[in-house]
């Protein structure tokens, strides 16, 4: 059964149309709407979850909504005092939330006319470092660094490797940078101070998994010579669909299709399959939007659910040359979505006919209705959306229909999808790893360690020390 | 337990080393010496497996192996003939096995000095080619046309697309031109009559996703201005440590940690995750390598045995701000392999401090020791593989571990890892979809078929005529 939404040029197929029952989600669709009103959602961090707030500011209350208000205009503002400059690149630095919205609207939306280009630090890699910022003209590059807190060490680590690339080049990087993070935080208060060009600023009701309708995604846009307004229209338009109990609520069909699908515990991954080069990112957007909103441990209760629902895919048709024989032939512990395009190409070039009357877009088409039925006929789920056109405002819609999908999924499994507790035991381990690394150094006595550890820091100690 | 390889700088922690039963190897390890002695291993499609004859051509019969030392003198002399032409760009047309092996070596070992940049057409996406395409100066580039048949649509698409461009630019694409398929195909007869630079030859004893260590590979490392010998060289390397029955050998504990883990049934999925942006595509490079390898309907009895190992992941320590959230905390349907590289920086630029005699580069292996720990402690396996340095010769040696392990591990399964019929199901699909088309536009009968494709097909028609 397929539901459109013809404002937005979207279809989507689902085959558990007529499985959902309403009422097993009424619940979950009143909590969404306290969580759009306002409610403290986010209970482990006691906070309010504002991000459907960002593309419809009259939801929130008149403190949040100004502020949102004040981000349109600052955005504009930065994008006018930046036009005589001249630059040809927007390094953004950031990982997590911070990266991946933005890398993913970067491949969807290239630049029009006087577009920049857009480079990312993600990682606290040097080599990784070094392979971006060879490729720039620091002159010609302005920076945006990305951190809720200012305290994320990537982030952090990347920004003073950028501020030693601009001293090698006897530039000062403060000229040069571009602050988003929360009023207050130890990145603002330096950027402050420094005298960086301008200070954008994040929320803590915004978190970093959903940002990409804030800040951290229009600044891209903007550079890009993108329409943001169009892609917050589409999300809003999406918000308006997704949010009544209905059948035709495309959020609600696809949370139902992963709570069937998984019997409500995650039990079959899902494998995005969007047939569209520019969509090529998109499954590991959601990676990071579904796995780590519903990869919990507790429910809200504080029971053990053990909770998870694991996403990938890159592209099709390429990937129909890879794993794709797995998910016809071999195990089935999957259900999939494709994703398809209708527009062939955004700019309008003449067709090129491959064969009589058949265009290279043809074919695409063709390989996706051709693995969807090969993967029926198999046995395996298939739900397939369909957009007219790829730009902003179906973006826009695309990201918001995840968003959604997710939230109404969390509170069906009763748990909350805002936290995330082992990203911070990860960076707990790390810092001891760091003082277990002091310790070596020092001589002290390591015997209570994990041998691994200090057999690896020592190589590595000894491989750096000898360049 | 650590095992190790001095000469190639390598080494793994196998949590499950000490369960390794050799005599339930043993025939697996037989087999693969049949098969590098020239048995007919691919039965479904009646072919030797000849993919480790391209780093120790002796280990070949007389033919293959002077087909193998031809292609080596072809493409040394291939590099010398365009030296002069200050081509700046390699375009690669290709996909599947054609494409995923040359983009993990351009992200794994960018271009030194001369080197040129490559980029890829790897689908049949018109809008795909137009990004790509629109950023390349067509006089500055030689395009390399990968295809073992010549037959496969989405890189004669790809072709076409690319032949118009040079045509819209007035030049005669011939003159740009490089084949590399199988002596006798469609595309090596077109290429000959045409008069392209030249054509490099495939055999069918090599499939497409092990071809890395043959001419797809080299190709793209002469261009990047790499030392491909050192790429054998570590390939090789690792094949000899991997030939026999012991337990210190690396592929055979891989084969078995994934028998353990998933109970010989691939029950849980294969989380990747390299510390290092260079390797960001190394999981997507598996994912092929092993799903297509491993995802069988049938063993080779013809047991409907519905085989598979599920593979993702991309770079550390930017997923652990994704769904390492739900690695550590929830559902517990995966193991991990960690990939470490200690050295920090290739081009010895000097460390940039971002503490009190820190650096980026330990924050790395911070986060690595640190998430390896914090899995541990949540009960995962972790399988922790280190290299000393990132160069031609570890990448060889780490693509030639993995071979081995998916080869030893088919053979425990009794499939043949070396088909892919499910590959084969969705194209006759596809040409079914695309003669479903023509029905349509001729205005026949088409009331049996699927009202969904029937609506595509006349959806995409109004879109892509009306521009």
């Amino acid at each position: 059964m397929t539901i459109q939404n013809v404002e937005l040029g979207l279809y989507i197929d689902f085959p558990t149309y007529e499985k959902l029952e309403l009422s097993e989600w009424a619940d979950a669709v009143d909590a969404m709407k306290s969580l759009e009103e306002g409610a403290i959602s986010n209970i482990t961090e006691q906070r309010q979850v504002g991000h459907y707030w960002l593309r419809n500011p009259d939801l929130a209350a008149d403190r949040e909504r100004d502020a949102i208000y004040d981000t349109f205009a600052s955005i504009t503002d930065l994008e006018q005092q930046l036009q005589s400059q001249q630059f040809t690149t927007l390094l953004m630095v950031g990982i997590g939330g911070s990266a991946l919205g933005p890398q993913f609207l970067v491949d969807a939306l290239p630049p029009t006319d006087n577009g920049l280009s857009i480079r990312f630090l993600d990682n606290t890699d040097p080599d990784g470092f070094d392979v971006v910022l060879q490729s720039m003209v620091p002159q010609k590059t302005v920076v945006a660094v990305v951190s809720k807190s200012g305290g994320t060490k990537e982030t952090r680590n990347a920004m003073l490797e950028v501020e030693a690339w601009y001293a090698r080049n006897q530039l000062d990087f403060s000229k040069y940078a571009i602050a988003i993070t929360v009023e207050g935080s130890k990145l603002d208060k330096m950027a402050e101070s420094s005298g960086w060009i301008t200070r954008l600023h994040l929320w803590n009701w915004v978190g970093g998994r959903t940002s990409i309708t804030g800040v951290v995604g229009l600044l891209p846009l903007i550079f890009l010579n993108r329409d943001w307004r169009a892609f917050l229209e589409g999300a809003k338009l999406m918000d308006d669909w997704t949010r009544p109990l209905q059948l035709d609520n495309p959020a609600l069909q696809m949370a139902n299709l992963w709570f069937l699908e998984g019997k409500g515990q995650g039990e079959r991954n899902m494998v995005v399959l969007p047939y569209k080069d520019a969509l090529g990112l998109f499954g590991k957007y959601l990676q990071q939007l579904i796995m780590e909103s519903i990869g919990k441990r507790f429910d809200r209760e504080g029971n053990i659910v053990s909770q998870g629902l694991t996403v990938y895919g890159n592209k099709g048709s390429t990937d129909q040359h890879a794993f794709v024989q797995q998910l016809r032939d071999g195990r089935h512990d999957f259900f999939t979505v494709l994703i398809g395009v209708l527009e062939d190409r955004r700019n309008h070039l003449p067709k090129v006919l491959v064969e009589d009357d058949i265009g290279a877009g043809e074919y695409l088409l063709g390989f996706l209705l051709g693995t969807r039925h090969a993967l029926m006929e198999a046995g395996r789920t298939v739900s397939t959306l369909v957009l007219n056109n790829l730009n902003e405002k179906s973006i826009g819609a695309l990201v918001a229909l995840f968003e959604r999908a997710v939230g109404l999924y969390a509170e069906r499994l009763n748990i909350n999808a805002y936290d995330q507790p082992g990203v911070e035991a990860g960076k707990r381990a790390a810092a001891e790893m760091l003082e277990l690394r002091s310790r070596i150094l020092r001589g002290d006595d390591v015997e209570a360690a994990d041998p691994f550890d200090v057999w690896m820091w020592t190589k590595h100690q000894q491989i750096n020390a000898s360049q």
